[in-house]
């Protein structure tokens, strides 16, 4: 068995990079949920839903997030009453939203809900919410000092505003999702997916259970670098190291995640930075790992079966 | 000032007359919300969107609700999820849904987001929730027992099954939404429009405040009967007429109304009905009442508008 930490498009490919090397039926993921929102009343979980979306074959490969061939009448006709439509909603991506809040509405849980969606689009992996509970990566903003919501930082402000701090609401209390701490003790490899460290791995990290259970297996955990040559190929993880006072290096991720790694996989670009990350006591690999394509995406699949023990 | 009482698709082709024929400003709807529906977490108020939609004149005039030239993307993706479908929303209709649960969310009442709904419409009817408080009309089944909200009823079941009776859970007390009594007070004529009796107009009664403040006014209060030559014009008026011990008449709307009107307006085709009505001391004026065109029904408008007294 397999064991992914997984946040949204680089979690999504490599999942799908893994399928094409091992039976899906073999890897669990276990998704971010910190940047889960509440819109008009609906319950959108953004990562679950890229992964999902990604691993069916029917994601946006140009938005990197939503459905390919959507459309957009029911929030064109959002914005004609006033409504707020800085969060786009597609026609059928709605669906899986009215679904899933429907039927936490009838009791039950995201495990369950989360399983009946992949079950119905025909995915195999297992995706587990990292958490039933309600938890809330918050962002406070360096010039105002206020904290907003994290889709209201990183789609509303399209992340281009300074932030000082990152906290995720609840996560003290919060329980690991059934089935995650036995996914990650049972794994023969826990995998960290190259998603952002900061706000799609650290809001995982920050349930106690699932930190304490990967912090045990730290010997067979093994984390792919999101940072090639000093930026991130998506999103702001690069800006964020740095405005949060890490490196944004290989460097700076290998210890950023010291304490719960054994091994770090970097993109050959950032080869020469393999000597100071095996200083930290951390095995380097070099490979490919900017997922271009599905073979990129399997060979890196293939690499990271191959560091089992 | 005008205030009608109102249901869903007979209600909003009258006050489409009314408006032909007096300014719309000086028109209120106090609408039913008994039919309110949570689906997938959306707060749906069937009865205030059609008179909305009418009004606005984009109501789909083939099914009787929703939009015209509408798309149901959401609604076959949600299906294929397995999501429960009976309940149809068009993709262009979910954003009305969507906008009010967004701002009940906020802590907006049912008033004014009617009001930020219809003023982006561009409608000056004023249309007023019957109330803010959850008034759920209710159906017990006759052959099983079994109590099933109105839309289950209407919608899943398509009003195909007897019930042996309708209860409006919450109505004791509930308040009128203020601004309500007032409309009723301060109206030259009060009419009820020909909409279902027993599940339109009677949950708006089932509310004590609006009853009371209707009653205080029966000699300026005028129905328009739903039942033409004994059939409903649409929906299941008749039936339930007669399941629940009435009269699919004329006269049996009459004697429904008898404690609230002082004059009941009948079809042509009733003429015959007349004397009975008025044996009854409830003013009978008969007139054509089947609103086909908009003509027929700003005649109708006219017709009321002349029994001010």
């Amino acid at each position: 068995m397999i064991c992914v930490l997984a946040g949204g498009v680089g979690a999504a490919r490599l999942l799908n990079g893994l399928k094409d090397v091992v039976p899906a039926e073999e890897i669990t993921a276990i998704v971010n949920t910190g940047d889960d929102a509440i819109m008009h009343g609906l319950y959108i979980c953004p990562d679950i839903d890229t992964v999902t979306y990604t691993l069916a074959g029917v994601n946006n490969i140009e938005t990197g997030w939503g459905l390919k061939g959507e459309t957009w009448l029911a929030m064109e006709s959002l914005e004609k009453l006033g409504g707020e439509t800085w969060f786009n909603l597609g026609d059928r991506d709605l669906a899986t939203h009215l679904y899933r809040t429907g039927r936490l509405a009838e009791g039950a849980g995201l495990k369950e809900i989360t399983t009946e969606i992949t079950s119905a689009m025909g995915i195999s992996v297992n995706l587990l919410p990292m958490t039933e509970d309600r938890v809330e990566t918050m962002v406070t903003l360096l010039e105002s000092g206020d904290e907003i919501s994290f889709q209201e930082y990183f789609v509303k402000h399209r992340h281009d505003i300074s932030i000082s701090s990152v906290r995720f609401n609840g996560s003290a209390e919060a329980q690991a999702t059934s089935g995650v701490v036995d996914a990650i003790k049972e794994a023969e490899i826990v995998i960290i997916a190259p998603s952002n460290p900061l706000v799609s791995i650290a809001p995982i990290f920050s349930v106690p259970e699932i930190s304490d259970a990967v912090k045990a297996r730290k010997e067979d955990v093994v984390a792919v670098s999101p940072i090639v040559a000093g930026a991130a190929l998506k999103g702001p993880a690069d800006r964020l190291l740095n405005e949060l006072g890490h490196e944004a290096s290989v460097e700076g991720v290998a210890k950023y995640y010291q304490e719960w790694i054994s091994t770090l996989v970097i993109d050959t670009a950032d080869f020469d930075s393999a000597e100071n990350i095996e200083s930290l006591g951390i095995d380097c690999v070099v490979t490919e790992t900017v997922m271009a394509d599905s073979q990129i995406a399997a060979s890196l699949g293939s690499t990271l079966l191959g560091l089992k023990r």
